[in-house]
């Protein structure tokens, strides 16, 4: 079965989801997005059209799907007559009932995963979750989510709000200690490229074994000269040695627990 | 050449690495440890003998390698006597110069990776440092260093004092997010399984594309509803709301600067 969408929004997850689908065998309609260039960047890869006119979104679409920032969705949704058509929003945040005053269908497609335009991904290995406010409408995100992915999971909005939690921390708070660790050697002189096996190799090890148990370091050990020492380097350097300090904490306190 | 070599410490740095020196033609004479099971289950390893007793450490050694905590070093090497052999040490964290009180011969050899005795590294591609107190003794560890790895660099112990700690970010602390992230999981029933993809791809991400350009995720864009309703979430398990606030307000500090 080949469905009709549209697509609202165009940024990262708009861009590689839209991409997956038509890879599916589906056909995109139409982009739209506020942002001209990101609407037509991404309706010429896809060969379809585009619009950054809510009154000329498409309304022959059997799915609409919105990818916009949470802040964005009270904003622009209300300005589309969407006639009951299956409308889908992709955050991980939001729970499914933002969408019931829109239309009588809709649902939740959540693929968990960080989406950068310039970085090719494959799709199949991203988990999917999602949700729906009938089984037939889940039925059909059911089969779309495994057009496009190995692993799809029903999962209600209370625990896909944990889910997206626990994401914040496992990359975007990643990204940020890798974004200080560059920083602190660019002070230094020293490449990042050689931080970059032992980035890989930590990601790699938490496949395998249990995150507690693969910690290393002079935190778990709570080695108290080698925290102060670094303690003592760090001053003045932003909020580096707080942050280090509130972690080496956290960290002592985890491993004490956990033995 | 080939180097008669004794380890002091057996730990899971020890392990790594005297492995990849064995494997590259060297000799292993002996295994000290404190602890007689990990003593012998290195020495058992590699068919090499091992002692408990800092009085049977042999003598005939080219170089002694000390792979201890950095806490025992000042109650481990006053008890041994190196005949000024090449002593080096593999800290990341401690100066060349601790060492000047036991051997006229000493130097640094340290490997930048998370080492965990149950899991294979390839030696080759972890990035090793070098510092020696004489162009005679670097020359030495230079060559070892080439025989183990393709990325041998000299670098003093200023320097490698700051390696270090960007390294406790990018791989101990980084390791910790994912220990919080797979506990936020745990309580609400969902298998750690479905972060992997994601932790892997964080990290691939970055051996690309410098880490604050990969930034994603409602601390880049400030959101503050979703950085709100997940402070609200994470109200009293543990520290994890405070910790969450400030990494958040880290994060958005960094990307304005970098924008």
């Amino acid at each position: 079965m080949s469905l009709n969408f549209v697509f609202i929004g165009a940024g990262n997850l708009a861009t590689h989801l839209s991409q997956a689908i038509v890879k599916s065998g589906n056909n995109l309609l139409q982009v739209y997005s506020r942002t001209e260039s990101s609407a037509k960047e991404l309706a010429e890869k896809l060969n379809t059209s585009y619009t950054t006119s809510l009154n000329e979104i498409n309304i022959d679409a059997d799915i609409y799907f919105v990818a916009l920032a949470d802040s964005a969705f009270s904003e622009i949704l209300p300005q589309i007559n969407f006639q009951n058509k299956l409308v889908v929003h992709c955050s991980g945040s939001l729970p499914l009932s933002v969408l019931e005053k829109y239309s009588a269908n809709f649902g939740v497609f959540y693929p968990l995963q960080t989406f950068s335009k310039q970085r090719e991904v494959n799709f199949a290995e991203i988990p999917v979750f999602i949700e729906a406010n009938s089984k037939e409408n889940e039925a059909v995100l059911f089969q779309i989510g495994r057009q496009v992915s190995n692993s799809v999971t029903i999962l209600n909005s209370e625990k896909r709000k944990y889910l997206h939690i626990a994401a914040v921390f496992a990359c975007n708070f990643v990204n940020h200690f890798y974004t200080i660790s560059a920083e602190i050697l660019k002070e230094k002189e020293i490449p990042f490229d050689v931080l970059k096996p032992l980035i890989l190799e930590t990601a790699k090890k938490v496949q395998e074994i249990e995150p507690v148990k693969a910690q290393t370091g002079p935190a778990v050990r709570f080695d108290e000269n080698i925290i102060s020492s670094h303690l003592e380097e760090l001053k003045g350097v932003r909020n580096f040695a707080e942050l280090y300090k509130s972690i080496s904490k956290s960290i002592f306190e985890f491993q004490q627990q956990s033995e």
